[in-house]
């Protein structure tokens, strides 16, 4: 029986950290070695990190992963080794190099760059025009990219129609809610289509605004999914596959010979490398048993990825402790949390700034909070400053009525005291705002949105409820207060504010959002799914005219399938507003 | 004798303002119409305005572009406009239509798409296939886009060998120093290599960190200029072309006969579309003289893409007025003048923030500056403040000794009370960091980097300085004292501070960070123009450890080839150090 012992090591790299990612690479690869794979996989760009970003435009950042990839060949001797890298001959391309018992046997670089969304590729990389196919022992394996495989006539095609009887795909792809799903029923399609074995080895980690949530997975040639690794933490996937089933099925099936026969002209133009033999000492007899950890889906898999984000950005860093101004409100809570869960309650410290509108209830809230996490909370109080604004403040603003000026005064001094805190001990400000505040300005540039990185950035405020109610549920140990999550929400500037003075409730607020930031939805077609027109008008109005808000906020993790920051990139001088177009 | 009068319509458009862009095209095609006009071209995207980055995802935004270009039909009465457009057709394109008499005649789509630097037309645009050509009155004219006449082997080849004897290229051409003349030259290689007459029409105006220079030219078939038209400012530039000086030109280019015969077989892939005649009433019998208004060069150059792009962010936005905290130093001096010109003293308010170590000769500087340019000067004295969060973080900050936490406490107080103004007035704040400070992180993030808009982000400190004295020698009457030029560079955050207490002096530190910036240089391609190891490494330290700074500030005008901002994407978590980088 044909079968290849494969690892799919979905490790955690950094960008830009071409050393440390190399030295991941040989651990893994040893550790493959050790459990008899005869082929290990590594993501896309695994020397790099992605995305590189303009690192890419420097010509000693590209020399030096090449040089790093040349080391790693010693360590290959007995097996097969994928690792994504930068290739570069004058332009320079998105890679996978297959490294074979100690020698670099075949390159294969991306056909299909992604350029939206996320993605700049074409910005740097050229593309590849051919897709190889790798014969090692009687098998024929096929070679890939991410990007590649989502287009059925792509590299993945060929391959097949090359005889690929296992394609070894490998991906730095961008987690968010629902896409692990769509990607699955994508691979396993892909898999029945071309009768081969599909192996889709996937980055982990969080790297700036983008998280990686592992899950690799393997589907053999019937769909069926044969193993899976881990989310959010790095893993080694280490499968059997019966190679001999492929050959079994497609001789039986009439389709896929009528798609042979008509192939054969194209078999030509799909470069064929011969692997050199290797000795067999480690093949084990009996096919090992599969692997499937636990799924986390819905607000359990968001959790997941805001835990290994925020812990990532922090670390990846150099931080060893973040600051979070708690409120009392339920969005800090949730941000203090996130991080206890990602960095433990000894690095988390949270600062309570009590003024003269914050209710004793808010300020109970926080202290139960923080004793709940077990973290520190320092109190500051800022009505002494607050004065001295207003005092300051007295002859310029004389005969002028109070206003949001003055709201705003007091979310910039706690601003100010937070990045006092974070430049005096070194902590990193995280900031507390969600996506409904985002989207619609309700949020004080230089004040509550200060800080270095912003956990649910792309969270909306209703789902920033259920992970609440997620993370109480998930341990049979609440650690959110009730209160907090059951009180009105407001921001606490002024005497009797409450948040639907100035939105819609969020329940209705929420998926107007959705349909008008992440499905360019249009005004009528908004009010056309039930919403009052004025409602629609003036929230889309709030997001217009919010870009020059967030053009100056904190990264944070995306989350949802359009995030804002590099995902939606909007003129901040626009006058195409949305409240007005007629269609 | 055949000559052609065409008119280049370098119009100022606004992102997003579909109508407001439209009625500018026909107010323009009236003005042509009435010299006599037979051609008349508008930028790249001048019913959208350049760049509408994301807006292009939304339909009904292209839907409104489509049905704007269709209303202009009936204007084009008796002449020819070309004008930049979104075509779709399920896909989009860069696209510029010819509209003829009334007619839809033609659209070219734009071939070669830049997807570099400030670019990312991979994002939205297809590729297009086609580079017709126009017959009129026995005159070849070929159509194309920007980027297209770059590339010697583009649409203008394919048009010229189709017997193309004027190309029309519409433009909007991102202005940096030097590019003006860089692309003359180029469009007279053009000219001289395809024998034929180019039009260059490009944008005018600013469009957030974009500035489009004007500046649009003909340049005969001997590479000759013919006409300029203005920089920064809008224009119709008008001119006959001798057509009939091409084909005499060719006829004796043997060369040129050359290329004619072998692009005979490719002359079939072009197509080639007749517009219909025209009345003639307005053809005037002799040419018109030449216009070349005086150029502006080095810093008047720079100095004239600053205002004008000042003017129209504040404009275009919807401002009145500006703030800008005066220090009595030369960068918010610069700014100061900048906006002054830009809008005018009664639009510009100045503001005075003394502190405990604010020096006198500060305060009489400002003072100074804002009485000889006319403008307003608050003062709002902040030690009161300062003194009330000193004794706020008393207790926290017990035991540990003031450093540059206190410095960025007060930075952050003037932020607040610039920002307080803004808030309570409506007065949009601009930032007045130069490129120095914003690429060595020598800001403070919500301090002096807290405000809408950032006039000399991209002018390196030793520019400002040479701006100043443009400037003050530039109409015999200086406005910015001598005082503040001669003096010290100091932020007067703690007692007797000076930059190169931080900072290597400016005429060092500003070439190195052009080599790490903007020409990606490595640490031993710097030292080995000249400048010491450990002071280069000193300043790519700093440049690569403020990418988070950066990634929070205000837009703010590209002047350079490349600056900050979406022209240099570099992850904030990276750990590819410059300055450990041994090639």
């Amino acid at each position: 029986m044909r079968y290849l012992r494969v690892g799919l090591a979905q490790i955690n790299c950094t960008v830009g950290d071409i050393e440390g990612n190399a030295r991941k690479v040989l651990e893994y690869i040893q550790r493959a070695r050790e459990q008899g794979v005869e082929l290990v996989a590594f993501p896309e760009l695994a020397l790099t990190g992605y995305p590189p970003e303009d690192l890419l435009l420097k010509p000693q950042f590209v020399a030096e992963n090449q040089r790093k990839l040349a080391e790693l060949l010693p360590a290959t001797a007995g097996l097969t080794a994928v690792v994504g890298f930068v290739d570069s001959d004058g332009d320079i391309y998105n890679a996978a190099a297959v490294l074979h018992h100690g020698e670099l046997s075949g390159v294969y670089r991306k056909s299909y760059l992604p350029n939206y969304g996320v993605f700049d590729e074409n910005r740097y990389f050229q593309v590849g025009s051919e897709a190889p196919v790798f014969l090692r022992d009687g098998m024929t394996l096929g070679v890939n990219i991410c990007e590649d495989i989502w287009h059925p006539s792509g590299p993945t095609l060929l391959q097949a129609q090359a005889g690929a009887e296992v394609v070894v795909n490998i991906n730095a792809s961008p987690y968010y809610m629902g896409k692990r799903d769509f990607r699955e029923k994508m691979l396993a399609t892909r898999a029945v289509d071309q009768v081969m074995i599909v192996t889709y080895t996937n980055m982990v980690g969080g790297q700036d605004e983008l998280v990686f949530d592992g899950a690799s997975v393997i589907f053999n040639e019937k769909g069926e999914l044969v193993a899976r690794g881990k989310q959010f933490e790095e893993d080694l996937v280490v499968a059997d596959l019966d190679v001999d089933s492929v050959f079994r099925y497609r001789l039986h099936d009439p389709r896929r010979r009528q798609e042979i026969r008509q192939a054969e002209s194209r078999r030509d133009k799909v470069p064929r490398i011969s692997l050199r033999p290797v000795p067999e000492s480690r093949r084990v007899g009996t096919p090992l048993s599969l692997t499937k950890p636990a799924l986390l889906e819905g607000a359990a898999e968001v959790y997941g990825a805001l835990v290994m984000g925020t812990r990532d950005y922090v670390r990846k860093n150099g931080f060893r402790k973040v600051l979070i101004g708690l409120s009392g409100g339920i969005d800090s809570a949730m941000v203090a949390v996130i991080a206890v869960d990602a960095l433990g309650p000894s690095q988390v410290v949270g600062v309570s700034m009590p003024s003269r509108y914050t209710s004793e209830a808010s300020k109970v809230d926080a202290q139960a909070l923080a004793q709940n996490l077990g973290m520190e909370l320092i109190t500051i109080p800022m009505e002494d400053i607050f004065k001295s604004y207003l005092s300051t403040l007295g002859p310029v603003f004389q005969g002028v009525a109070p206003d949001t000026t003055e709201e705003n005064i007091q979310a910039r001094i706690r601003g100010n005291l937070l990045m006092a805190l974070s430049n005096k001990f070194g902590w990193l400000v995280l900031t507390t705002g969600n996506k409904s505040e985002m989207a619609t300005g309700y949020a004080t540039l230089y004040g509550d949105m200060a800080g270095g990185f912003a956990v649910v950035k792309d969270v909306p405020k209703t789902l920033v409820y259920e992970l609440a109610e997620y993370r109480n549920q998930r341990d049979g140990k609440p650690v959110i207060p009730r209160s907090i999550i059951v009180k009105e929400p407001t921001a606490e500037l002024k005497p009797n504010q409450r948040d639907v003075d100035n939105l819609p409730p969020y329940p209705v607020l929420d998926p107007i959002l959705k349909a008008y930031v992440e499905e360019d939805k249009s005004l009528s077609q908004i009010v056309g799914m039930g919403f009052p027109e004025e409602t629609v008008k003036r929230v889309i109005t709030l997001v217009d005219k919010s870009e020059y808000k967030r053009r100056q906020a904190p990264p944070g993790l995306k989350i949802t399938p359009r995030a804002f920051g590099r995902d939606r990139r909007l003129p901040i001088t626009n006058r195409f507003l949305g409240a007005e177009t007629r269609k």
